[in-house]
């Protein structure tokens, strides 16, 4: 069966690199004489119909812009999907209307973008039936079954970008500066950034930590005539026994941003047990947004090209990865589940010891 | 009387371009042959006797370099110093030793770059028979007595890249992003990095607001298709009556980012009156980091060349000034009280509600 | 006579905040209920008729983005415009087309958005009636008649960047690498970055110069330990007598980079007369390219309010301009004939000799 | 035997991420209580024993910043150094005086980081008995041996940046702008930036190409209303017969620059065979300056970390490599001859043709 018209839809929190998947699956549709509808704000356009055409005129000037032309949200899920009823709002499951959406508008193939949750919904969709490319997405580079996803170099740019600015803070005031980036289960983004922005310790969520051993690389320092220090820590690092975070989360929210505030707490028991004046800066969406690195112009169009061509090819079912360097794929149901945490003997970890910085461990 | 030697310090916060002003002068110092004695850490130097004469490898590569290689602090003032008598901390008044030491020194005159505190600071040694030249500095850009301030245009810079940064999330989630940015008490970064980001709300110390005005901008874009939108703020706007902030300051500090946290509750005003999904983000100290803009540069080196030459002339108790583009200076005495707010009717804020931008009045 | 529809243009070379403008116009346009209507092409669109009605949706996105939407070209005069004649091409004086197509438009008034060329014509149309508003640009910032054009600003923090990045290799190699930067008539990109990016020599049109006296820094550099220069020149600084650029223009061509090429005689010589290995850079277009900075951004939002204001106020026949940080404006009549040149008093040549700067005189 | 004391040294062009191999090394080499001896100006060190023993402080600051703080060179070879008789300058073999050096300083192991060239002396040096450790150098990516090498990314970063840049003057002004990368035997740059940068055309030394290819791109461009194009060139990029690069190269001068600049002579025939206005820049070497990624500070540390351990392991004659994203070494003498060129069946090559990407075959 020859195929006609993919469909595509991006789903989650944005990343950048998410409009260069889109262009490069329109631009191979293209050429392929295939037609291409892309459904607006995630699953919610798939449910309600809402959906456009995408012209050329729709993807030019693409790369190198950051979020998504189809919009995204990080709620709607089409199996427990909010519907009003009345003047209440109920969630029931509307996956059947996802499907017959698909069949009334002959869409061959649905390309999803998107993180474990909204690839968990692709499969579970597949299970029912529908035809569903996956490309894996998440600024955090804690997916299973892929090396890397895009925005991941991105957000390290910008994390490293920042270390260098409290750099000089730090240096110029004799401070503590402590730094805290996204990362609620794994410390990617804290672990990279921290060692290309010369981070004196770095905390994350695979490594408990003490604050003793925290103060003890601080007076390290100070001894050998560096009287200030770097700590770049992942939002979701525990903190030692007994200590909590101060800053409460505003009700009702489940921002990753208003999780964080580990930072401040930080600063504090740094001035408390060591007398250095600390600063806490939490950096935020800032860490999502913006143009994406080259090299995630260059993953999320390979993505692209290659979850195209899986779709042409009829081949469904499939999330597209990267090992070592090559674009593959995987079945959705070969996806180990979880979280893809730091291993604790990784290569710069142990990298990061040998010269020297400290996991508070 | 020829000039032999001369003493700098940087007092105050950092900002970006401090290193710029001293290496501009100590080129000036040194081709006409005169030593320059940089004094450590702020006023701190001064009266501990804590510096080292400036060489030529000193100043290599300092002026792109962000923050101060004199080191810097915001809290040591000669008037009212930390003096350790047993084992508690008094603060004494050791005005004298500063002015002992540079005589000690022979030391022809000071250089003093710093913020309000630092030059009332200078003006009360002048006052006691020191010779000092001020340079103004603050990120802030409120300082009374000069058109800009080197930092402002680099902290101007950082936002408006943040703010770039926010606008793909916001489109891509139709969320609206509240950024909170330095100012406590004057709305410059904000007015000038609101503008140029492409904000749709600037709340501004100067300028009282209503929430239901900043809903009003809201819904007013929704209406023409644009359903997400960015609000900048500075951490000293005040919050309409009756509200106040929910975060805590931490005990016993006087950090601006602890003051911050206004935008965590603005977000959440946002939420309950629109309905709209909403995210905070405190900039911080990245803010005041990082290399200097071209423009800050340039203008750190104008207020150095020209500092340097006051003092080889023999012309104290006065501060460098921009004014219409000329670098000038008038006498301490001169200086208005106060901070320099942002004028009501200021061009920038005229023509910012021309294009749309709300103030929230 | 209450104005209804107003049209834009942009002409001559691309400048980062084109787009800036055009948005800003389009925003007081729209809030006075007035439409806009962009020619494309710069005259050519008002020649052939060629332009389309500015909604809401086209200037979404504009602000950050450089480069014209409504497309430029440095060739299309309509006192001299090119018509083909069965095979060929001739010129014809063709503004009474451009009038009558004003006209036939019920266009009240046209922002014409451009550089010396493209306001001379301006200027022109004026006399025979038709109704404009200027807005001065350039990224050179040599027109007469105001401080500063939009782009300066931008154009020089990349001139700035790429000799940030030169620094490092000529310190590495001990080499003298030489950058040549926009600038046929006047030096004002070559002096801001120079200054700002650290360079020993900077070689301007304003000013002749010497080999000998190039020769004399790098060799005073090498005595100070510093065995390496930067060299900065505009691409319309001179020759010493009797040198010539080895490097031939491609024929026909009028490209302002073509004309370049100065800079490799330069290091050519450089490497005869003081044996220093010696490199040039071109950095050509990529200097008028990017988004613009946040004070171009906020200087063409200005620029535009300011013309749009004027256009719906009925005040025809001037040009915007920025005098001592106001915005105000001016007749055509009364700008100056000629380039603005770098005078050779200029604070920032004051400032520059007096850090050690050598202008090679 | 228990390692004491190591060398280091850099050899050939720079590259951004030299100073954070160096700073790993150095923090190696102290937390192992082993002392470094930096040698200066590559290789010319080491025979005139010019040398410094490196402090910790003098690698503060390094991870961040580009070029190396020891100096380097592309010329001298210990095999066939410059050396002074009388007037004349005469090339000997000195390498016995580079390992008659080494003994006499007790130098364990010296580390050099550098390219093909310094490399195959490194192996050169081994086989009469030295004991070194390599690390692999070039901003080109071509070094057999390795997966990649540290530079590249930043290069490619910096060559995309332009790409952006000149997109908007392309498209402003429907012209055709050509860059000209380096590579004058590879076109791993031009490939990695030509996606990343949205090149339409990418021609490189790998695949012989036809002016008509090009023409034919251009045109289909067109066809979709699309009057403008990017071209990318590496400048090793051979012209198609019978043309050849107008430009004279600079006598006796090896420079990859001055080798450039077919770019030129590429504007200039698009130009005549499409009729498009065209211009061409040649970014040259701020493609290998500022300050390194993070992706190229993260492996240079790593490098840097390896190199370090090996060589206070004993493990000498080898070069430190990437493979598959693990850190590991191969004996000098099995690294593969020659250049690593860009295989004509490169995923990337692929995925390029997929979306629309002409090499001009």
């Amino acid at each position: 069966m020859a195929v006609k018209r993919l469909g595509i839809l991006t789903g989650g929190g944005d990343a950048p690199g998410l409009n260069a998947v889109i262009r490069a699956v329109a631009k191979v549709a293209e050429s392929a004489g295939v037609e291409l509808y892309g459904f607006l704000d995630g699953y919610s356009g798939l449910i309600r119909g809402n959906f456009r055409k995408m012209e050329k005129r729709d993807i030019s000037g693409l790369l190198h812009r950051g979020g998504t032309v189809l919009g995204t949200n990080n709620r709607d899920n089409p199996f427990n999907f909010p519907v009003k009823e009345g003047n209440e709002l109920v969630f029931k499951d509307m996956s059947d209307t996802a499907l017959e959406n698909l069949r009334m508008l002959s869409i061959d193939c649905l390309i999803v973008i998107g993180g474990d949750g909204s690839l968990a919904i692709a499969r579970e969709l597949t299970q029912k039936g529908a035809r569903i490319i996956g490309v894996p997405k998440t600024i955090d580079n804690d997916m299973q079954g892929t090396d890397q996803t895009f925005g991941f170099d991105t957000a390290v740019a910008t994390a490293t970008e920042a270390l260098d600015k409290l750099h000089t803070t730090a240096e110029s005031h004799h401070r503590v500066m402590v730094l805290e980036l996204m990362g609620r289960y794994a410390g990617w983004i804290a672990l990279y950034s921290g060692v290309a922005g010369g981070a004196d310790v770095i905390l994350i969520p695979e490594i408990p930590w003490k604050m003793q051993k925290v103060a003890e690389k601080i007076f390290a320092r100070q001894k050998e005539g560096k009287p200030f220090s770097i700590i770049v820590v992942a939002e979701g690092a525990k903190l030692p026994d007994g200590e909590k975070v101060v800053r409460e989360t505003i009700k009702g929210s489940g921002d990753p941003i208003r999780l964080g505030g580990i930072s401040y707490r930080i600063a504090e028991m740094v001035e408390q047990v060591t007398g250095f004046e600390s600063r806490a800066t939490i950096l935020g969406h800032v860490q999502r947004g913006g143009s994406p690195s080259p090299f995630d112009r260059i993953l999320a169009t390979r993505y692209g090209e290659a979850a195209a061509k899986l779709a042409l090819a009829g081949e469904y079912g499939k999330m597209v990865s990267l090992k070592n360097g090559i674009i593959t794929w995987m079945p959705f149901e070969e996806i180990p589940q979880g979280c893809r945490t730091v291993p604790l003997d990784h290569p710069l970890i142990q990298a990061a010891r040998s010269i020297g910085i400290s996991f508070g461990d």
